[in-house]
């Protein structure tokens, strides 16, 4: 008797299997498998230089994970092939890449295995700015609505503008192309050898519209005659989340060590399915799934089309409901940068004697900082910006540095400023009358560090709930898997609400903390606009570094 | 027959005496001497805790200094105390202190030890803001003139603010002090015996004028009844620099290990002093003098008051030039303070296996930068703004960061900032019609760093010449005592030139990093403007770090 899912969650740099138990939804097992690449943002494995903003991956790392977490975990949850009732994947979105008519990856081609245009391209690959600008000029050329959702802009991350530079910058390589896929939608092939595109990343990433399907290939051609084509390269079979996109096949089951026949959800986004891990499921709940970056959903009855909100898409992850994403790039990537590069050997030694990782050490000796007790207010802009100004030229500022200011003072200022980060994408989308009741908080950095739910809570000025479950992208991805062995997209609403756990974990906000922080967030707001307007001085520094740098 | 001068110059943490061949300028020998407690900013030696802002000296440790470092360079130049022809010392500016009518310090005393306002401030004590701002006040409600050579604002950092923080926060102390004193003056006071108030330091922190005399008690008065009496503490008896002040009393032989009757020059101020001693004489040339802070001093034949030029003044390095004095807060001492907090352990095992200084390893990095290459730009203004904001209540501010900037990319673009700083000090000179020819550079930065140095070749455009001469401060003292011993003031400059050594060292702009650098000056003067207004959200910051401090 089939009684399990599995469901994959491929994230930046590790992929992870868990297997659910159908009737009690307990994560019997789970296993996790990095990349062996990693991101690459310097060199291709085989020496090729990448230029500044260059993000690149390895395919066969995500076949290897794939392969290695789904064995492991089936083997450590100690069930049988046929137990398995279901699979589900979810990857980051427009993760993409090119490949021949068999599905090869054309990095493997030995014709273009020196052109990084071939390699996979991760979401924050952010070299591609330029294309993204053609579509918005182009589109407010046409007077077409085309942006309304996507918050005015198109973002440089997006699949359109990552295809646009293949087609643009190789087109040898674009006309040797078969597919240009989402990497969530190339795995799904590999799994059943039948072709879909799962409708969320096809919504928020290539604008497909249910009422008016894809940019149509005029649009493109306006933009120019090397990108006729285009939107042949990317599947028309659309799949919504949690319908059977279709069975596993000898090959992939061969990959994963299971049987032929199994149902294979359509590929998830990671944020979107996380949604499902979460037990979020109504409307004005507020997810911010916080780790390397963070992302943030927004379940809505509310439709509004926000300047530098990033999209909005009606049925993206739950049946008549509305989905906002927003995002942040850079978090749990600014936090480690800054653990590497500006911590002193004594704080080193410190973290060491006391059996501590050093950002545990950072975050001890941060809590006991009052709120402003630093001076320093802080942009956090390390990696651009998605929401509210989608602006990947722009980058990370400090103010209020003395020689006085310590090590652990700035870092408090790094978590500080996601936390206004955040805060001025619920000021936007309430100003936009959307509303918001709860804010609820996943991922890697919740768990581990209070002091940042706590700077949150008094930041926002409102409870902030922490999910009580770990993995719980992959857990919504084995919720795509059940709802793929039943009823399809329809259930996945049910589905979640079954499979939810309480939250435990809730931070209150202080009152005379979130009065400092009021007045250090109007801070952030003066330095966001004089820093985030369209000729900041910010850009100037990046094209002159670009320059500098010779590329 | 005596043919050497001893010259003492007390920095800002140690004290350095050398003695001085009359004949040949040559240096024959010298000694430096560590305050034993430094600047304390936290706690006095009693443990009292000092506020925000605070910057304290212990008078002893000046005493201790002196006379351990002059008997240490007289006896390795093994002179005997009779061929000493005379002695000239300089200090920091606006290190002052209260004494009692026998020239004791005040801290000394039991009643007041536990009274942080009874010890020396030291030149960047930052706490005595409120002040300045009520002399500011004062003077623009007299409409009196008295700002107008000091760039239309008074400093902090000056004599007088410090001066009414004693009477205004500790009345009992102000009411029990003989004399509140700038070091300087009271160091030639103990040597001697006699009463004198250096020209230079009267003048240019006390705004004592040639032509109107000393600030009137009326003024003072005018801002507070607890002011009476302020203008009679400091003495009246002004010494050009040069003059002797005195000579040599049996308690001053007995401290230094001499015989009395030695001409004892007029207490100097320490960059103006440096300005003998690098050999610059001429109107048109801008001594640059490097070190924990910069000092600018510009000799010139023209008159121009200018908005944010810290002073210009008649008379007061050399007979009938005027010399404008600008300066830049943080230099040294900010590329400490990245040195000790921002840099991670493997730079320093890296430096330790190269047997170099942390900082020499971050300039060897960085000189493998090219200009623009950080993506950075930085505001120096970790110690507040002298020239040209006049503003302690700002702070340093680092914009273009992203996760892949490094270590030896910030630190570059500190040293690029204080470039930035002085060049618009040069540019705001030049925009009132005051010409500079000739940019020189000395202190302890300028032969450490030869990278800085190109930096600032290439930021202002023009030649930088390095003067080939350490100890620059105490020569100029060794001068002064030689004038002391003969024509005085009058023969400054004759004796500046006598002793003055070629600029072997020059460093020319490369006009391609000019170019760059020109760009990027253009950004700082964007976050100059943003971020020194009046209202600026630095002041915000610091504010609210002052409240949640609880001071």
């Amino acid at each position: 008797m089939p009684g399990y899912s599995i469901g994959i969650d491929f994230g930046s740099l590790s992929a992870r299997a868990v297997v659910m138990d159908l009737d009690s939804g307990e994560i019997v097992s789970s296993a996790v498998s990095e990349y062996e690449h990693g991101i690459l943002t310097d060199r291709l494995p085989n020496g090729v230089l990448l230029a500044v903003d260059w993000a690149v991956q390895i395919p066969q790392d995500y076949l290897d994970s794939l392969n290695a977490s789904v064995r492991e975990a089936v083997s450590s949850a100690g069930i049988s092939p046929e137990q398995v009732a279901g699979i589900g994947l979810d990857v980051t979105a427009s993760t993409m890449l090119p490949v021949d008519s068999q599905g090869n990856p054309l990095c493997e081609d030995p014709r273009f295995s020196q052109d990084p245009n071939s390699y996979i391209k991760v979401w924050k690959h952010h070299a591609a700015q330029k294309y993204a600008d053609m579509i918005e000029e182009a589109a407010r050329k046409d007077g077409s609505e085309l942006l309304d959702p996507f918050g005015g802009h198109i973002s440089g991350e997006h699949f359109l503008p990552k295809a646009m530079q293949i087609a643009m910058e190789s087109p040898e390589l674009y006309n040797a192309s078969d597919r240009i896929l989402e990497v969530g939608d190339w795995l799904v092939r590999l799994l059943c050898g039948t072709e879909s595109r799962g409708y969320c990343g096809a919504a928020f990433k290539t604008y497909y519209s249910e009422e008016t399907g894809d940019v149509p290939a005029s649009f493109f051609e306006s933009i120019s005659p090397e990108l006729s084509g285009l939107s042949d390269k990317y599947p028309k079979n659309i799949a919504f989340p949690g319908d059977c996109a279709g069975r596993l096949s000898k090959e992939g089951a061969e990959l994963l060590g299971l049987i032929p026949g199994i149902p294979v959800a359509a590929a998830g986004v990671d944020a979107h399915t996380t949604v499902y891990g979460c037990g979020v499921s109504k409307p004005r709940q507020f997810l911010m799934i916080i780790g390397t970056s963070t992302c943030e959903m927004l379940l809505s009855d509310t439709l509004s089309c926000i300047d530098g909100i990033s999209g909005v898409v009606y049925d993206s992850i739950f049946k008549d409901m509305y989905t906002y994403e927003c995002g942040q790039s850079g978090i749990g990537d600014m936090f480690a940068w800054f653990a590497e590069n500006q911590v002193p050997p004594e704080y080193h030694r410190e973290a060491e004697e006391k059996g501590l990782a050093i950002q545990q050490l950072l975050t001890q000796k941060a809590s006991a900082l009052r709120p402003g007790e630093n001076g320093l207010v802080a942009l956090d802009w390390w990696n651009g910006v998605r929401s509210t100004l989608m602006d990947f030229s722009l980058s990370g500022v400090i103010a209020g540095l003395t020689t006085e200011t310590s090590p652990e003072e700035i870092y408090r200022a790094l978590l500080e400023s996601t936390a206004f980060g955040c805060r001025k994408i619920i000021d936007t989308l309430e100003d936009s009358g959307v509303r918001i009741d709860t804010l609820i908080a996943t991922g890697g950095i919740p768990h581990k560090n209070p002091l940042m739910m706590q700077i949150y809570a008094d930041v926002m000025g409102r409870d902030v709930l922490v999910v009580d479950r770990d993995q719980t992208g992959s857990v919504g991805s084995a919720i795509m898997g059940t709802a793929a062995a039943g009823e399809g997209f329809s259930s996945l609403a049910e589905l979640t609400e079954k499979y939810a756990m309480p939250f435990s974990t809730v931070y209150r906000p202080d009152p005379s903390s979130s009065a400092v922080y009021e007045r250090l967030y109007r801070a952030y707001c003066d330095m966001y606009s004089f820093f985030g307007e369209k000729d900041s001085l910010l850009h100037r520094l990046k094209d002159i570094r670009k320059e500098a740098r010779g590329n």
